[in-house]
């Protein structure tokens, strides 16, 4: 198997990989999120103050503020100054709600993990404000879209 | 329609809402998470080191840390003394793998967000360490198991 | 002079002082700052996307926030699990908008710094969102309107 | 109106500018602010261990490490590596005190809300370490003095 | 052999001890650690300002400020709202510097690690103030001197 | 005396030292720390699911975390987004345990600083992960074994 886990130093033991050698590149990713609810919850949501309402206006800030403080949650991730983030929130009446979030920078790695992290945190933001009605919502799946830039090329996923 | 959003005030704008006379009690919650992987990659995380190996273990501190730290992810969350986490990895062969929390504490309010979001940065971490092999990774569904304490009520989810 | 400064130990170094016997009561502080601006600075931040607009919305986000980190910013403050913070923004047109937040606890200390620091970091974030148009813009007085609970008594401003 | 607020997206919802394109261009930022107090707390301050003394000292560390953590605490802030901080506290007896924050980088976004967190921060500290006599203290006004560096060109308080 | 390592979950993994069942006592615990350096670099930080002068304020700010975040430093450490810290600075001319933190706290576990973190980050930041002086200071023995509270008794150093 | 503290402004209180000027420059820091802990500690720690078993683990993690949060726990340290963090421990039966932490970056100050967070902080995390079974345990001498890059030039300790 030519499975080679980057990773792992000699003792199996953790450490964050040395990358003082890779150039500064522009990094882009896009990562997605699905919630399931109660039909009535997307409706909440979406009423809460109408599509631009209060649960995704708060669900967007902290999924943002997540994205810049990813290296601080993910052990081995190198901190990153992340230079653009944006979220976007896509209802799929009558029970789906998408998140989708994009994050930029120039760097020597790659942003999948600050995209992912940022929609993660999102979509436990919407949980947690209407999990009052709703405690059964599942999220998920949670997984990433495209990156571009560094030398380990382009991904884009296909389905 | 008797749906009540807590969290959000007369003017529609997000709040912590006020617990102040709510009483402390014990409350417990548990969630989990699945990753769905190649099952090239699960094999690698199982013999990395081995079913204890690296990858885990790493996911396993940064699901604590990130339970510990959820009122700093989650606007509206509580501040909560959590005074106890613990994490389980059930592998699923040929490709899955499945991350539990369960949290504690002695407060006034539930621990639930605190066990999603500790399932959720577990499996980023996990999708952190592998991914140089396998970038297709799916997270989730993420979801709340169970949760005691509090007058809202006992929740266990049904399927 | 009878002042007595209690953060000074006996070297005059900052400490933090002991609370330990202090019991647990019921605490509430009240604070509040301005921000003076241009007119059409006013009415952009009221109809970009109207009085419960993204501006006032991501203020409002973060000061909620600021406030439950105020001990990591305040180096004597002691850490505080606080049970509520509110926030409401009072528009005073034709220059000026008014920024008040309410925060509660159950504990050893007041709640003063954290009422502060929620304003305080909502009017920079305000800023922060329409700087691109009005690098003028003032914030002040931030002050302290009420306080009440411990055995320091009741404190409310008068003019 | 041209005013264009370049933080809101095109549904209304906050969003990190992205400012990948942008060049490194050294950057600077001068803020002030003003605390007003009673005579004998001024007094206190200056000869609590003299002019050097514990609170200045306090408030000087606090602003610098707030200044860091601006991006934190600011939500559509960019993460930025400041490359120098220095605060100075200017006493205007009888009753008050300017702080100064001057903040610089090499990046591709201003430092304004660095220098204005910088003093916001030390303000409340101060207010912190002597609200035991003091609670009326004010701060404020809390405002940009100059700015250079960047493509939207110097700034220069006039009055 | 009977030792226990409680962290340590049945699969080897490790977890956050659930302490809920236990109750609040009081507690306390005092660290301390030792700074040798060369004579003359003791001489500057005692003179640079006097004995109350900016390293050793500068380092007790740090030392407070870390006592309060130990729980996000120690993965397994539960967060306590620690009730008071004191930090003192004993030099032992011509070439060592003694620092001890007494920290106490109401609450279900020990204090010794924030005692600990205390003199730890406080040595650190001695370190920083004065390395381009002194680059081979060393810190050091580390160690608990006393700690009273909670069910495992009480210890005192006995060398 | 030539001596300079650097850190120290005008007035005698600390600032955060502009490097504005400073060209970017390939940075690497070593430093290390002993512990000294009875026999059957080391032994337990070193069977706790072996020399990879689960104290190490987790201290490692806590080390190359906290490297990249020595900016927040310093006050007046530079903000460095580091590029590698690898941590080894070197067990020295029967009662002595080696920890060392090799940082690497590109960028204007050098990374003495988090070499040496590094290795205190995962220190810290092994006295935490046994400290039920040998609150005696000491940690020391930390110290700086070399550092390169920079024109303050290289450094490494002779003895």
């Amino acid at each position: 198997m030519a499975v080679e886990l980057t990773h792992l130093d000699e003792s199996g033991r953790p450490r964050m990989v040395d990358v003082s050698e890779k150039p500064d590149t522009d990094r882009r990713a896009v990562a997605e999120t699905t919630l399931r609810m109660r039909p009535e919850t997307l409706e909440a949501i979406l009423s809460g103050g109408g599509p631009k309402g209060a649960v995704l206006e708060t669900a967007q800030v902290a999924g943002v503020m997540a994205a810049k403080r990813t290296w601080e949650l993910i052990p081995m991730c190198h901190p990153i100054p992340i230079t653009g983030v944006s979220l976007s929130f896509l209802p799929e009446p009558p029970d789906r709600l998408v998140i989708r979030a994009d994050v930029r920078t120039t760097g020597k790695t790659g942003v999948e993990m600050e995209a992912l992290t940022a929609v993660s945190v999102a979509a436990l933001t919407v949980y947690d404000m209407v999990k009052a009605i709703d405690r059964g919502m599942e999220i998920g799946p949670t997984r990433l879209l495209q990156k571009s830039g560094g030398k380990s090329g382009d991904f884009r996923r296909e389905d």
